[in-house]
């Protein structure tokens, strides 16, 4: 079946988000990254910073921080407000997958959406210095130790990957591509998504 | 810098031998699998087929079965015919490397060869069904269910990858491409590889 769908799962400072961008502007299509944070927010009630810090990566309080107003005196176990989050999430990435073809950034949309036949999934990695280097060019030195920025970052998502999937995040199984941004380059990693869209037309 | 040499690491039945060939026949280059036994056998003494068996998997005698007729007397620990062959292999891929640009598959050569910048490490891997499929139709039912064929297989090589180089296989860190071939289809996998050679030319 042709791809409507491209999931980019990435590692941080890996240039998955321009990869995305890049190839969603090349076929012409809807790019999904903050932008899906902005239709979280609207459709939940959820703070955008919230959903930000908290839409793919596991927090301390994870599992334990429970709506207790809400369903305090029920006898099933009540939602946190990471579940809502995500159940959220899980919703608008079918939704938007149903509606037109698009390229959406993370939040285990490639697991959300492994029953479908028109969606390529890949991942983008690198190496450390590559993504040392991206991420003190876009982001700033913060102060934190580049390595433990990139570990934690990794660990976070690893981890919040594997508790909503049961999957290892980053297991080529659970995609059809997996480029090393570092040492293909985003213009290349963009051009062989293209190419792995176009090869599957009219199968 | 630019890619001269390519290797290929790939799960049983996902058709990496094939894709090896396709893209050496379309580049002009060399290829070594089966020829890279017979390479082995001319070199090092050992039976061709003790090397298709031993040369990358691990055997359930793998650290145990020493040359005591060679060693039997030494203090130092000797080494066993399983790393003896994979001695001689690593030198032999070494020397071929060296040589002329050329297609490797198997064998642990993305490990051997690391310290290269003109390689292209690339990682074949496919679904069960199309694993399965292609299995029976190539090699043919030798009466052993085909999940536990694909599964011991993998477990061999994987095994036999973790021992030699301290790293998971089928890791995406360790390769620079990773290719579902099941969904993309041989010539398509070829074509990318040989698309992310190209893209490196002059670089």
């Amino acid at each position: 079946m042709s791809v409507r769908i491209i999931t980019i799962s990435r590692q941080f400072g890996s240039a998955g988000h321009s990869i995305g961008e890049l190839v969603a502007k090349k076929l012409g299509i809807k790019f999904y990254d903050s932008e899906l944070v902005t239709k979280i927010a609207e459709k939940s009630g959820f703070d955008a910073s919230f959903i930000r810090e908290n839409g793919e990566q596991t927090s301390s309080g994870s599992g334990l921080f429970y709506d207790m107003g809400m369903y305090g005196g029920a006898s099933f176990a009540p939602l946190s407000l990471y579940d809502q989050l995500y159940i959220t999430q899980h919703n608008i990435i079918r939704e938007l997958a149903d509606k037109e073809p698009c390229v959406i950034v993370g939040r285990c949309s490639d697991y959300v959406l492994e029953d479908r036949d028109d969606c390529l999934h890949t991942f983008i990695y690198a190496d450390g210095d590559f993504r040392a280097k991206r991420i003190l060019e876009i982001y700033g030195d913060n102060g934190v130790k580049i390595e433990k920025r990139i570990r934690d970052k990794d660990n976070k998502r690893s981890a919040y990957y594997r508790h909503y999937t049961n999957r290892e995040w980053g297991d080529p199984h659970n995609y059809h591509l997996c480029l090393n941004s570092g040492f293909l380059g985003i213009e290349e990693c963009a051009d062989m998504i293209i190419s792995a869209v176009k090869s599957r037309e009219g199968k």
